[in-house]
Parts: structure tokens; sequence; C-alpha cells
């Protein structure tokens, strides 16, 4: 029985449960022998911070009442996932409007209309196409094959996991973290590396608020640079 | 007499020696009564550093060797201040060409041409225009009443004009500096304000570059950002 803010790690594997095709899953082999492996994406297990809805609801209720190291399936109803079809994201539009938008659709494809929203294409007949505009998991019944592989039981290493989330892993090792209970404060110190990172800046702002959030609420969080000669001659 | 890393104060007002026309100038009232005022500078005196070689050649040469409150004039030939003219730098190109770049140029405006750079309109005839690459100021002797009104002779006071050169000067008094001599480190805490300052990171590094550079060379330079749940509840 897990509660509010605790961190866990989990496995999970998705699959429609319409036709058992498999959706999604944090096992890079399965990935692959399924044939949707995605190279932009990190396999493995996966944190879940619960209370921090990131995922799907239906899956994080569920998630409260696993222990460590139980794998359970669980059934998710729409409502609890991509939500219902809704008929009226169903669109009829003309073949030479999308034709003038540059868009050559075919039936099934996805397509990005001009105001940044996705479609799918229904079908394509007598210069008419019909667009969903709902979720294409929209109406689904998922069905998830979770374990929870690992449990964060202290403040350190729940620091370290929203540092691994936010940065390349490479830096992580690199930054320093230093928790006085007594005076309440996390000092943070940032990698060198990191200084000249786009977004870096929003990046320990953010990290900031998810350790305040999550980890140690009342403590005072100190973020570190420290400059030398030796930052600037590339040494 | 001045050195090098020198953080002087000066007060200037710059007038072309052919003409006596006033260029420029640190004096507010006089900008106004010579209509080259321009709201988007800081009027006042300003900060020079000594070696950092943002003023033209011949005035920061000068400035070393002015006492604090001697105000000199001086005559800064074109090869110090903005070079000779060069008459490679004179172009003929056809009418039709600009209008097509969108351009009607008329004599003596200043153009900016597709490629970024400027240009003097000379002449437009007959098809023909004559376009000037030099900088305006190119082949100009400048003369230059110049008086050293400041002089900082301490670290604390040049980090605060260091500051105060790249923050807006409503946030300067929120900056802390601790400068231990003993370990050899400086502190710099930046105010809460700033946290979600576009481009906080690049100044952050740029400070700490002019304050190894121009200060405190063997410092190790602290940058802190400190944040509670107040930051993030808008208290």
């Amino acid at each position: 029985m897990f509660k509010n803010n605790d961190f866990i790690y989990i496995e999970y594997s998705v699959t429609l449960k319409d036709t058992g095709e498999l959706i999604d899953t944090t096992n890079e082999e399965e990935a692959k022998k399924a044939n949707i492996y995605d190279e932009g994406k990190t396999y493995g297990p996966k944190l879940v911070i619960l209370g921090e809805n990131r995922l799907i609801k239906g899956l994080e209720e569920a998630l409260y009442n696993f222990n460590l190291n139980e794998e359970k399936v669980i059934e998710i109803p729409p409502e609890k996932a991509y939500g219902e079809r809704d008929n009226s994201k169903i669109k009829i539009v003309s073949l030479g409007e999308l034709k003038r938008q540059g868009i050559t659709p075919t039936p099934n494809s996805i397509l990005r209309l001009a105001d940044g929203t996705t479609a799918v294409v229904r079908s394509v007949s007598g210069g008419r196409v019909v667009l969903d505009l709902n979720h294409p998991l929209a109406g689904k019944t998922l069905i998830y094959k979770v374990k929870v592989v690992k449990v964060l039981e202290n403040a350190k290493d729940k620091i370290n996991a929203l540092i691994e989330r936010r940065f390349t892993s490479q830096y992580v090792s690199k930054f320093n973290i230093e928790i006085d209970d007594n005076k309440k404060t996390v000092k943070i110190s940032i990698p060198k590396d990191l200084y000249l990172l786009d977004n870096l800046q929003l990046n320990i702002y953010a990290l900031a608020y998810e350790i305040i959030n999550y980890v140690l609420a009342d403590y005072t969080v100190e973020f570190v640079q420290q400059y030398t000669k030796d930052v600037f001659s590339g040494k």
C-alpha cells in the first residue's frame, strides 16, 4: 500500500482490451518484438510520484493499492484512461481545403492540421474527407500489466531521481546534494558542464518546485554554482 | 594615473572636430538641448573598466593618464576612433535592385541591407545609387571633453557596479554579496524576483567571468539561489 508523494518505479505493458494489441511497454525487447520501439524513448522502470497525476487516472489510482514487487493485471475503462469517444469531434472537410494546406490525406493516416491539432483520417471519398479529432485511444479499455519494482525511501534518493528525470543521465552523478535536517536545508551544487545548458534556469526552478512539493516541504532548497578561472579557460 | 582593471566613472561629451556638432554625451540636459536625446540610453556617469576595451582606443588609452576629478579635452584622430574612410566601401548599386528588396533610398538616409549591414545613401540619380558602407564616424576626428568623476576602490563596490551594469537598477540592492578574503570566496545571492528572468543564467555566467577577470582573479565566485515554499505560492 502506497500513499501520496511516494516515489515508486514501475514496469508495465499496455494492451487494448478489444484486440490484444500491445500499445506501450517499459520493456525494450517487447517493444522491438511488437514493432513499437521508439528510439526517442527511455525504456526500463519508470519513476512515478503518487499524486503528481502524470499517469492516466485509472493507473495512478490503482498504484496506491500495490505492494513492492507485486505484479497485477488491471483493466482501465475509457473514463479513467483517454476518455469516451465524442462524435462531435468527427468533422467532414473538403479535400480541396486540405490540399490548399499542403495536405494529401490517406485513410488511417494521422494529420497535423493548420491549427496544431492532430486528427485521424477515417475516409476520403467524393471530395470529402472524414477527420476524427478524438484522441486515438479515446473509447478504448486498456489492460495494464504492472509491477512495482522499486520504492525510494530517503530524501536524497528521491532528489537524485528528480534530477535524473530532468537532466541527461551522464550529469546526474556530478550533482552534489547535502541535506541538513537540523537546519532544514538542502544544498545542491550544479555541475560546471551544465552552466551553459539551454533552459538551465527553468530546470533549476522546476526542480526546486518538485523537491519542495514532493520531498521536503519545509526545507530551504539552495542551488549553488561555483566559478573559478578554470571555468573560462576551458580546463 | 590609472592602471589596468581600475573601475572609473566618466562624464563626457563628444563633438566632431570639423563641425563642432555634438554627437554623444552623458549629460541628459545637453543631449536634449542638442536634439540627440535617446530614451533607450541611460545618462549620467558611465562605468569604464580599464583594459576591457569597450571604448574607442584613443579614449581608453587617454584615461590611464587622468586623475580623479580631472577634466581634459582630448582630440582623437580617426585611426584611434572609428577608422579611416575606405573608398572601396563605396558601392554603386542599381535603384531597381534596391526596390526589389523593398527599399526606396533617399540621399543621406541610412539603410539596412538584405545582408544586415548598414549603409549611408550618398546619392540617387539616373537609376544608380551610391552607397557608403563606411562607419558613419569613419574618417572623423573626435573631440572628447572628459572628466573622471569617481573611482571604485574596494572589491564589493566593483562587484556591485558590474551587477548594476547587467541588471535593472531596481534589483541591484537585492543582491547579497559576501566576500571572504581568507577562504578567497565571493558568495552572491540572487534575488528571488530574478529567478524567472529571461537569460538569467547567461547573465550569471558573464558576471562570474567579469568578476574573475576584473576584480578577484584567484577567488571562487559562488552564486546561490534559495527556494522555499513561499517562492511558489506567490507570497
